[in-house]
């Protein structure tokens, strides 16, 4: 997700093309930018890459000037067709809007439910647009107002773009679960999930968006609106875990070297005697890296990653299937062969990947296969986040650490305590949401636990 | 527009498919068919033709067995966009609904802007979206209330399609501007814009949906509702003039037959002395064959027609353009040359056609090309209706028949009388608006003929 | 099949698309287009109509300027792949040619194994691809000469293109088998397969190209070679039967007139007492005008044929193929109800479609249905030609008259006679080809008929 | 390249597919999969990468089940398009073949024009379509002998696979130039460029096809015929230092293994006081890890590279441009931000990629940039490869090794010598070609370096 409004001349559809594809990670189902060029709102969205979805006839098509908003979309469940596409653009009372969601509210479907009772309709299945329809209708406040009250009714994560003909709004939720950035590009200001999107326009990092923080950015220049927020904020810790790109800072923190530090606090919890550590390309690498550094083991590469693999439309049969993981991975026999090998993952979601490569550690002839991973056990669903949902799919809800090692066969299995972890994100002045690793999830308000709880129960008994 | 509810295990998707196939002369921009299966509602939209959006792959994703609707969308201006493609696929507080419309409102935009003016967002142009808000805002009352009660507050002209999971409703506007008949496949009831789709399916036609007539079709079969129409319907008289294929049966008149008979009265009306008779492909041959017949003179071919004319995506050179309309038609040489040539066409909008359609006639050697047209001259916008939108467009409206001559180029012209045209009409037991002749438009309520008159003074200062 | 040599600099390959454009209904399933700017040879190729293979960004890689020459293919057997799309490009020692062939060589496949003792590699399974050797083969001798030689060496029909980097040649099989005539655009030479095309484009048309005529146009102006002839030519009849398009003049004959007085003659052979003639669309229309005419009984359209047929992705399940012909066709209940109808097609050739006919028109109510074919029963296959291949295909091949009347279920069927057809194509001039109604080949040389003998031999085992 | 003769029912065209799929870093322009059934030859070849080329349809085209041979090709000049596109499927007297080459003939063009004077025609310019008429010219030798007798005719590099319907048949040029290697996947043989293939589809490793063999595979099972070699082989140097993929084993040498010692030797030779080796992603990252722990050095990640990075159809403006390599790359500030960095890369050819990874370096705030080179300075054009065509295009032909370090903007520039480079792949048992390196090409005849010499002249002048 990345905005931009321009004061110079910008060609500001191209910036925001850019900047959505270095953003490509957090997002591959879909991907959209709506432009203002002060007047009106023109948009075009698709499924798939960025660069599937945008060539020089589409861009044409994209009458800008002034501002410009883009987005990516996570695969999620069902909901993978064209009109959850996002940007949203929809008329209102005042003009157009164009908005876009990083995030997941808790009581979207109340929200919706309430909605329904009083005649809304509904076209997608976004939570973004039941945030645009509260706003439309609190817009005679204005349009300030309206957004800063209907924060005062959504709950749960959100980074939020929202352009009209005239402004761009950006915003962050109360616990700033979410990240969002604020850079400048010459004397334009542009918002992004990430600081490495900025790196890839040439823009400069200012400063990340604050939990609760609104920006307002039109002709009059950048206003900051505070909105109430609890003592401690909630960053999600899987940013620097897994979703973030290793070259973002987030709040202050480097993604890369707070996956380096985990690596070398893991090497001082989970010690084993080895010969070579390496990593699961592409997340388990700079752990590794860390890894290998505090224990004194030598760093090597122990998989190759076809660099081309991409979606293939080939259906394999079930004796390529078994092949599995070789078709991105291949275990360098060379470097492996007759080594005891520390492997080092970002995490263990099902069990299965890590179960792969174990084995494909065996085949190339490792004489010991030692997985450890750069962060605690995953046990809790996160209503919060992106793609894990219920307990049942997490090996770490319903098996202890010695059973998970059996079943992924290796020697031994050693995980980062939540301590540890922490530890690598100190000196960030925020606080962390650890709701997948503890089941401790940040509360707002009494409201909000009890429909989290809901969920959870319903998702146990499944 | 098509729907169908299934009472035998039929293929309700591959039966809209051909159904809309049959009316694809009805729109060409977008084209599109949703399905329920009882409990939920898939679909699948997109731009072009109907044989360019479906293919196995789309077909296999949507997911029917009870009821299927399917619109083709006529091109309209600047709003060609996916977002402007029906059905309407909207969740609303009783679950889904999927609209279509064949048609256009006249107050649709004072009914947009009290909806806005209620935090209402649109995401689209259509005056379906205002149709679906207007329902889903009455939905206490039940489906066939709101739908009744929304009736009451649309003006214009419409032909209207809603499914629900469970349901089939159709409607067609007090006026009965927009066509809408009654069909059976086996024991399941279908409904379509022209009775060409029922033969291309196999359905038989049952009879014509009535002015202000509410079907609603569901497990316990067929109900009619019929809400308060005027003294007068008020058929759009173009449908026999042009839009509907020839083989349909309009509130039980013969396209075909109005058509020819239409030609026979211009013959007598508008007598020439000549050696052949020809129509303009396709749309002026069935006149034709009327006027010829009646007037005794031999009918002939004078021009072929392209088959394979298409969108091409070719954009031609100043030279190419000015072989203009030959790419698609060629005059017939052999058979014009040296020849008295009475040249049959349905109407004349802009006059750029016929203009060419007379050099070319020239340039094959015609010895005098007398035009003749089988309705009157085109002198009003259609508020109701398709394509005519502005009088300043309409050589008709500034000029008289003497001049339209002149511009074309032909030795005379002559056009039916509307006494004349509405004669091949008898019998039909039916009003019909021609306001596009005459200027003068069917009246349903005072507030409407208001908005109408802002709307012409407007086009009239442009 | 066009080409053109620009002297006015003209835009070469935009006048071969148009040209294409019109000739699209000889060939529909690959077309390609050659370029030359007179040092090389540029090309773009594809599967599907010519619409659909050339667009802004393919047009715009051919580098012309020169002469260019286009082709479609006709849909074969079991050859459609992208590497028989034509024109075959390849360079030889001289440089390069483009070629691009309209026929069927009859002593392809022996001259291929003969070039094959030889060494010579093939990479597609077109005849053009051997004529390319040959000539290749005896470049020394000057291109003029190389086709001299070449042309006494194949045997069968062809009207053929080739381009090389400065000169267009043009030339037609010593029987005339396939057309070819000349046109002038300003002051460029225009070679194309039929003339609708010159009308298109807006080129004027000379003459017809010669049967063994070599037409060489370069920079010098246009020279004509005439190789030897037997006595009588042998233009295929077929072109004026089903093939060409109305529009066009072929070796001095108008296709219109030949169709329309092929009608006239079957009403005096074959009268009926009848209330209505009608055409099978649109190959039947203009011979069922004549017929009326000569008849005295009226014409009228008993079919509607749906415009927007094309290619359909969607396979059709077992119901709806029941429905058959009437996606494409619809029969105009009104029109034939309780009529006795005459329906005038151009041709039986396997026999299913006529069924259909007949059966559609009952089904509308038609009193009696009296099928009248404007050409005598095909009852041989065509070495020359196109898509009639072996006779058990043909049901004139195995079954009389009365035989095919009751197979269609008509009321009755009449032909016209070899001699009636004979005389609508009088004062032509030129001799015919009408072996597939009687099996009587052009003979060219002894060698020729054996082979062809033994052709018909094993297909008649089969 | 690979190729497969299947004796167990092995599903040979997905096994080639797959196999394609690790080989797609040797060639990204087109691809092509040709398959035999035991009679007959079928094929699909298309533009850009394997998955984008295939698909279920595609693939489902193939009828196979005997044998099969898939080829990427590389990117080169101007012969970007569908005819140049390998396997090359020609029929010729004894059926079909099916050809895929990797590598360059030294002495095509002058095959080519002596066939051209005896009448043969050219439809793409790949050398393998000379090779495919020699072999056709000489084939009443039977297929083995015109195989030798044309492997004594071509000079220059070539890995060859040639499938006619009934044998699978692989070469290696008598240099060896281009890689081969022959493994098992039970009990069917598989030949392909590179092993990292065989690990993909689940193969084993047997050997390297040897300089000058040629491997007759069919129902009779394997054979191999030894053709005369020079004195000592001369394996493409640049395999080990770029094109193959890291996880490969060439002639016995594992490509990791190599290019890690090239690494720590280039420590010893190019030592440097610093704080951090980084490689640049992706081929410069093993010789780092090299040259770390030979250093003793710590190893880290510099550069951050978009996973996502593909063929983008925007093309960038100006402004975009100068922010160059940033799409693809990012440098880790964090990591670097006032550090002495070692940058390892695998060569330099062209100079512009270093410049651009100097400068982004420096912006990130390293304090010092010593670039250090893993193989000697390019100063010479290849004959037998792949890209490099002409002298004047490689800094390393016009520069010294001060220059180019001034040029690129690095503190210090190091390259690996000749001899180190050399001990790295000591061992081998076979010769290797440095032309690139020091200009002596391996020498087959004296008519050989005779044309070379003439190319290397008019490259100099040009």
């Amino acid at each position: 997700m990345i905005g931009i409004y321009d004061q110079n001349g910008l060609d500001v559809q191209e910036i925001v093309f850019f900047g959505l594809y270095a953003l490509q990670h957090r997002g591959q189902e879909s991907a959209g930018i709506a432009v203002t060029d002060g007047n009106s709102i023109s948009y075009h969205k698709g499924m798939g890459l960025v660069a599937d979805v945008f060539d020089d006839r589409s861009m044409s098509e994209l009458e800008g000037g002034k501002a410009a908003i883009g987005h990516v979309r996570y695969t999620t469940s069902s909901d993978g067709m064209y009109a959850n596409a996002q940007p949203l653009v929809t008329k209102y009372k005042k003009g157009t809007m164009a908005l876009a969601h990083d995030g997941r509210l808790v009581n979207a479907d109340s929200l919706r439910r309430e909605l329904e009772e009083t005649g809304t309709i509904f076209q997608t299945s976004l939570d973004i647009e039941v945030i645009a329809n509260l706003i439309a209708r609190n817009i005679d406040m204005g349009l300030e107002e309206a957004i800063k009250h209907t924060m005062g009714m959504i709950r749960g994560a959100y980074a939020l773009l929202i352009m009209t003909e005239e402004k761009l709004v950006a915003m962050r939720d109360p616990l700033g679960i979410r990240p969002l950035a604020l850079g400048k590009l010459e004397d334009s200001f542009v918002v992004a999930s990430e600081t490495c999107s900025f790196d890839t326009i040439g823009a400069e990092y200012i400063r990340d968006v604050k939990p609760g923080e609104i920006l307002v950015i039109d002709a009059k220049g950048l206003k900051s609106i505070q909105t109430p927020v609890p003592l401690e904020s909630a960053l999600c810790i899987f940013e620097f875990v897994y979703y973030a790109r290793t070259d973002s800072t987030i709040d202050g923190i480097s993604v890369y070297m707070a996956r380096k530090e985990a690596g070398a606090r893991l090497a001082a919890e989970q010690p084993v005697e080895a010969d070579m550590v390496i990593g699961v390309p592409d997340s388990g690498t700079t752990a590794a890296i860390g890894y290998a550094e505090a224990a004194g083991i030598p760093f090597g590469e122990g998989f190759i990653k076809n660099r081309y693999v991409g979606r293939t439309f080939i259906r394999s049969s079930q004796h390529m299937r078994e092949q599995g993981v070789r078709i991105k991975l291949n275990a360098l026999r060379r470097m492996v062969k007759g080594k005891r090998i520390v492997v080092i993952d970002d995490s263990i979601v099902r069990g299965t990947t890590s179960k792969k490569i174990v084995e494909m550690l065996r085949l190339a002839g490792a004489r010991e296969v030692h997985m450890r991973i750069s962060s605690p056990p995953v046990r809790f669903p996160c209503y919060y986040g992106l793609d894990i949902d219920t307990s049942d799919q997490l090996i770490g809800y319903s098996h202890d650490v010695d059973d998970i090692c059996k079943i992924i066969g290796a020697d031994s299995l050693g995980y980062l305590s939540q301590e540890g972890l922490m530890k690598t994100l100190e000196g960030s002045g925020c606080g962390f949401c650890r709701g997948c690793f503890d089941g401790t999830y940040p509360i707002e308000a009494a409201g909000d636990s009890l429909e989290k709880g809901d969920k959870e129960k319903k998702n146990r008994k499944d």
